[in-house]
């Protein structure tokens, strides 16, 4: 992408309605547009991490056996009538009416609508288990939306809904749901610590919710410190091994950790001194096992093998992609922007013309450009006529993982320089080298 | 993916409330489910084919300069008074209060809104042209939704929005949306056929549909019967040659196309018997511009080379992703289902195994299996203990282009048949071979 045609407004000043780091950066590098209190336009360098983040979490969703669909928004009352939540939401759900003045609600949540789909259509044991997921928007009307796309009113969710026979059975699609959400985090670049958590308006009597740690969390978190060292399940895990997934479970809920909610003051006063850690969290993921809490009012029933109806019991499994991105940035920034990790960034690299116009320096560009794009990466060519210094304030500020920096001086050399934005180390090197380097 | 783990409901009877053969299949195939009057959801099946067409509208967006962001779906109200559309455009306007009690709306159409992104940013004419674009939900409370999806409530649009200096520069931008829309329905197996077209309440001077044939269509259409032979514009087009671009525009608006509100019966008359073509059509596009309808009232103004302030000319341009599925289907059907052009299609191939449990078939199957989704080729293994009579109704029904039936007594020969959905052409050829024939 050339940057003299590119969207991508940066702010030379400090948003003064931003009050944590994320949302003032999200808004200087015009990732995001605030259109009304807590709704917010993806402007196109936020909407590229944004389809980054949401394919890594559709991979893992996969790889653990979850399948996509695609529910709408709007929701009928009727619904929520028959799980008994329609009252009981309370004023966060948006209620509508269109036309015909029938009630409607924008979904803030899709536990009704999975369970009415599945019981259309599954009758017997032997089509279980099953989960099922979509990316979709949803509404919460929050009195105070705030922290920009951390908290907002219209946001994206992963969910994922699963559907088994027993107990046993579900306790294996929560475990697998586990081990993806540890897999997907890790990926994303950041270490996630699953807490025993309190299931709130969802229900049900087993819930985790995954944290990362960071200065401007909204929650208070306690903790075993050897979270940090534990393994993440490997890329060929076997989903399928119900062991092997307990295992998983087992050992990542083997010491202390909980949300302020969950909090127990003695258990965590029994970890021995300097293996305590107290701080500031958030929320990135939460899972619930709820058993038949929507099955059986709405009359999602299989026939089991002993031929008689099961209530089928059920999990649900949250991220949000568009908190998970400011959250990237609360846990990985410095003084001059955003440090992406590699596997979300915008643009692999950016190719800074530090003397757009002069030949030289256009053509060393080029022929970067051209290489690494043929290379199948992702390249931003600042083209523009703004002063070097600009370029080098914005580039740092996107925070693409690296900068070749291409100067008339070390062009006339043949070479060019490549900056690590997150180290910051530089290094001249000739123009095939930089290539080389970047294309591998 | 195993059939036996995926969720692909088909219903063996005829849904009564179909009215339209693609609505019909889709119900039948299992790829949508109707969840309130004209709102569906999109079961994996069809989340599937709607992700590939997705895929292709945005390659040919991005390879014609366009720029993605997402928008948001609810917007304020107080966007559409500054442009004089709120209270003009009626009842198919869903209209919402939140628990502050401000009027907001689900998004029918974005002008406005990008409109407001563009002249909070854009401020110099050296920032033009811009062509910024959303694959987002929108949704018009139509009095009598019908057809599935499509002519749903709630409903997917790619809508993009171009803004220039000059009416100059906006018919250019048009011109390039214009060939950019021949290409993606092209390579959606589509011959659409641009026509004048009223504006509506979009408003403007400038407006072309494009329309496929297909009986069921809901508009009566004019044509001279030359477009079947036009050209496509090529994979390397250049969208900045502006003498190009018209050359493209010209051809196609070369001969008499118009749909009935357009409709001149002389004209028509005109063209010599037998190259008249009188049909009814679907519209799967529509372009428009409009000129300075809302960036004169919102204030989208940007300085010129002259100093002054201009407003801008802006056009918009919008396929409907989840109506184009159901008009792929009208086009593209015979008596047993769907038959999906390759670039759509759910699945490159599906791999039958007609007795599920005997050792030679399983083997066979999952030889072809593993070596085809090693080719990196989307493959649906039909694992289940169905009869071999239902699994050959249901792979004819989801249109796969290609089936590879391993029955017991072809694969003791070491062979399985190959079946081309389209023709029904059946060849028997090694596993080698087929393995051959598919991952090439």
């Amino acid at each position: 992408m050339r940057l003299s045609r590119y969207f991508m407004p940066i702010l030379k000043e400090n948003p003064k309605e931003a009050e944590i780091v994320s949302h003032r950066l999200m808004l200087r590098a015009g990732m995001i547009r605030q259109q009304s209190q807590g709704i917010y336009s993806w402007l196109p360098l936020g909407k590229r991490i944004l389809n980054k983040v949401n394919n890594i979490i559709r991979e893992e969703q996969n790889r653990a056996g979850a399948i996509e669909l695609l529910m709408p928004t709007l929701q009928s009352a009727e619904l929520w009538q028959e799980s008994g939540r329609y009252d009981a939401y309370g004023k966060e759900m948006l209620r509508i009416q269109d036309r015909q003045e029938r009630p409607m609600l924008y979904g803030p949540t899709n536990e009704e609508m999975v369970t009415d789909i599945f019981r259309s259509y599954v009758k017997s044991y032997k089509d279980l288990p099953l989960n099922l997921y979509h990316i979709q928007l949803k509404f919460r009307d929050e009195i105070r939306p705030r922290f920009g796309t951390m908290r907002s009113r219209e946001f994206m969710m992963k969910d994922a809904y699963s559907f088994d026979l027993t107990l046993e059975g579900a306790v294996h699609s929560y475990n697998k749901m586990f081990a993806a959400y540890l897999r997907t985090f890790n990926r994303l670049g950041l270490r996630a610590i699953p807490m025993r958590a309190d299931t709130g308006p969802i229900g049900g009597n087993l819930s985790h919710e995954f944290i990362i740690l960071a200065d401007t969390g909204e929650s208070e978190v306690f903790c075993h410190k050897d979270f940090v060292n534990f393994d993440i399940p490997a890329e060929d895990t076997n989903f399928d091994d119900v062991a092997g997934m307990k295992a998983v479970f087992d050992k990542w809920t083997s010491v202390y950790a909980a949300t302020s909610e969950m909090h127990d003051e003695a258990a965590f006063n029994a970890i021995p001194d300097g293996e305590r850690l107290s701080a500031r969290g958030i929320e990135v993921g939460h899972i619930f096992y709820f058993g038949t809490k929507y099955s059986e009012p709405m009359g999602a029933k299989v026939q089991g093998p002993d031929g008689k109806e099961h209530a089928v019991h059920m999990g649900s499994y949250g991220i949000g992609p568009t908190r998970l991105v400011p959250a990237i940035i609360e846990a990985s920034h410095d003084e001059n922007g955003i440090i992406w990790p590699a596997s979300v960034a915008p643009f692999d690299a950016v190719v800074i013309n530090m003397k757009a116009g002069d030949q030289a320096c256009d053509a060393a560009c080029e022929t970067i450009y051209a290489a690494l794009s043929k290379a199948g990466k992702d390249v931003l060519l600042d083209d523009t006529d703004d002063r070097a210094g600009t370029k080098f304030a914005t580039a740092d500020l996107i925070g693409v993982p690296v900068q070749i920096i291409a100067g008339p001086r070390s062009v006339a050399n043949g070479e060019v320089e490549v900056k690590d934005r997150k180290t910051g180390a530089r290094e001249t090197m000739t123009i095939e080298a930089a290539i080389n380097r970047l294309a591998g």
